[in-house]
């Protein structure tokens, strides 16, 4: 059985078709890489993101939640080091007046990996390379000028400089700045964790690869605070947690690669950091950061606002600051993750090909449709999808041949299909049919709940 | 038994010390009324967003979900009539510099609303009655001027008016826009709906009562789409159904009031609109609004797009513009609603007082609390909260008297405490206590599971 190839294009159509995701303001012309979630887009998006915060916090002794404000006061964004450096080095091509960034275009070149450089060192590699520009050919480039990726906006009646705000760049500082509010009011002991789910934006140049590289997304981070020389430890474990947590969502440990950064990528405050890459349709991409940050966001809030942030160890009567562990993730690229990982043109036996995506069924957007084999069961099929429907998301068709209705469920992915037919206004039994194996098993009407429920759970 | 005297102030204190609700960006010195949900509000947070999304979605076989951007093509907001229309009218107090909306000058003057009034009406009328300003008491305003209420921000690398965007002040027009692509691939017939929860940000000038209005905030939008001609009967429909949801949830119908616009505070597209008004420890405010908004969205988006909107009804052969029933909820709103209905001062036989929120189970943060009798019986007790955090959030304390546990976990609402003590390692029982009775049951481990998913039903 050959493989099924995967593309972009089959992804994006299949998410427009069937409603998992529409490009934004679509009626309009759109809005530069802007995405809508679709009926069945927004439920996998949740289930994602419930299946972060279930393993993540609810079932994560050390772990609690924090929903904090995009809003923040702008000096969050000077102790964090945004306002400062949280740029991309532009360059335009003189030619073609083009605009590009400096770090793509020596990455494209050639490969190489140019974090951690400064704008000279990147001119000069560009010139001493001869690297031209992509759109022209020609090599004639402006200097590198740094563009600051934060959205910004204007509180109050006007807009001058101080109502300036940012649409936060990351959840994660919202953690740091209520450290110590979260760490009194939940009596928490260190090591413990904050984690959030939550949207953050960047003024990216150059978005792409569909809900890969957008302006707007939502991000599921963890900031863990331990004591610092433990802290390789927890490094380690929760790179582990991590990596378990992506395998047991059906994530294909082939298509996953875990990259440590060297010393010259590793930021300077960063003891080690480890890069969760998925091989997309476009090649690898990084998928989740995990890092150890040491003190370095607490020190830096300690410094701007002059507040004590410190921890007190009621055990050894030490005061410290803790060092933190960062797992931070996307949720728009665990979904298109996902959806890769899921898309399958299967070859069956009878040479014709059915499209399915093989979800999680505690991913899947449908849990179970139920099909009423004629029009004439309706009432009673019906009633059996409002009784399942206080349980699980349900679908209801009854528009069509049995075996095309069993298609449309295969390509978005419903786990179960309950078929209601003649035999069962007698016997009160239905036949369900699992999506990977298309097994058909009867059952009585009563067991169908506990039949899903014990097979979506995660 | 005397009411319990249910304040803002006691209510705000409750959400910062047990770590609900804490000021946004606080070691900087707060930002102008945002804040920030911690472990224990994100919870409630989630579970009020989570049961409108059960009864608004998996539930109701009319409608499905979207999750739309923030950030839309501006000509959205052209459509909608948010450029030209959406603005506070303002005017400053020449003598003491102050700023002040002329609306609510007029309403807290005498109570007088002035919704649908020109600019030339409310200064007609503040003149007339001799409006002093609230700060200085002189009555020497400037003329009006209406202040757009969008945050507005710039994308890409430039600040020209080319890439000024808008952040969405309502889900709804996310829907709007998306009215072809989800009946397309939904293949829904009319009457259906769709429902979204999402962030909003209005630049209010006045932002206050803690949660209530805030400048950054979260919405549960349903757009209902129905035949031209039924859309009355749909607007009771959906009263209807709210009301009941609120009440479902636990809110007092004595604290609930439906407001229905008389003609002249109608808006001229509208056919009908109902404000729901909670009664708040501050007094009497808006909650859900309910309106039959006729077709005015959708033409709007017609003529500004250019694009057909219409729907073929294939039972008839019409094609139709659909009329849209919009019953529009804040999450902030009704979280505040949810704590002052719980909130409680109980007095005890035994002449002493426990604070107690009277959550609906299904809403409340924690479901559970394991609390060891003895620290001794640690490990068993630690198996049961893990046991159980497999299905529910589960809080686990074994610090202090048994008695002072309970009062802490009646504080946040808890409404089962589970205590494992020396007896239970004998007969594998606890006792389980429930915490509006306060009633006590003994019961096998086996059985706590099933017992507290009986009673968080929603």
């Amino acid at each position: 059985m050959k493989n099924t190839e995967k593309t972009m294009d089959k992804l994006v159509a299949l998410c427009k078709g069937r409603g998992f995701i529409y490009p934004g303001s679509e009626i309009y012309g759109g809005l530069a890489n802007t995405w809508d979630f679709g009926p069945l887009g927004v439920e996998l998006k949740n289930n994602i993101k419930s299946a972060w915060r279930k393993k993540f916090i609810q079932e994560c002794k050390y772990n609690v939640g924090l929903d904090s404000a995009i809003l923040m006061n702008p000096q969050t964004w000077v102790a964090s080091g945004h306002i400062g450096g949280f740029s991309d080095p532009l360059m335009d091509c003189k030619a073609c007046k083009t605009r590009h960034r400096a770090d793509n275009l020596i990455e494209d070149f050639d490969g190489t990996n140019c974090a951690g450089w400064s704008n000279e060192q990147m001119m000069d590699y560009i010139r001493e390379k001869g690297i031209t520009c992509p759109n022209c050919g020609k090599a004639d480039f402006t200097d590198i000028r740094q563009f600051n990726l934060m959205f910004k906006t204007f509180q109050g009646v006007t807009e001058d400089s101080k109502s300036e705000l940012y649409l936060r760049p990351e959840t994660a500082q919202g953690i740091f700045v209520n450290f110590m509010n979260i760490q009194r009011t939940t009596r928490k002991k260190v090591p413990f964790g904050v984690a959030q789910v939550g949207k953050s934006f960047r003024n990216e140049i150059t978005p792409g690869n569909f809900i890969f590289r957008v302006r707007e997304f939502e991000q599921m981070e963890l900031e863990f605070f331990c004591k610092p020389g433990t802290d390789l430890d927890w490094f380690y474990f929760w790179k582990d947690y991590c990596k378990k947590w992506l395998l047991s969502l059906g994530i294909n440990e082939e298509n996953l690669r875990l990259r440590d950064h060297d010393q010259e990528e590793l930021c300077f405050y960063s003891k080690a950091t480890t890069d969760f890459e998925y091989l997309f349709p476009f090649g690898w991409g990084e998928l989740w950061g995990v890092a150890d940050r040491t003190d370095y966001d607490l020190t830096q809030h300690i410094k701007t606002s002059g507040q004590k942030m410190e921890y007190f160890d009621p055990e050894t009567n030490e005061k410290y600051v803790p060092y933190v562990i960062e797992p931070s993730l996307g949720v728009e690229r665990l979904f298109l993750a996902v959806i890769t990982e899921a898309y399958d043109e299967e070859q069956l036996e009878d040479g014709t090909t059915r499209n399915v995506m093989h979800f999680h069924p505690y991913l899947a957007p449908v849990k179970a449709a139920v099909l009423p084999l004629s029009k004439k069961l309706a009432d009673k099929a019906g009633e059996i999808a409002d009784e399942l429907s206080k349980y699980f998301c349900v679908d209801y068709d009854d528009a069509g041949a049995i075996g095309k209705r069993y298609r449309r469920q295969d390509e978005i992915g419903t786990p179960f299909c309950i078929t209601y037919d003649f035999d069962s206004v007698e016997d009160g039994c239905v036949t369900v049919r699992e999506r990977d194996s298309m097994k058909q098993e009867r059952m009585p009407i009563a067991d169908v709940k506990k039949y899903i429920e014990d097979r979506i759970a995660f």
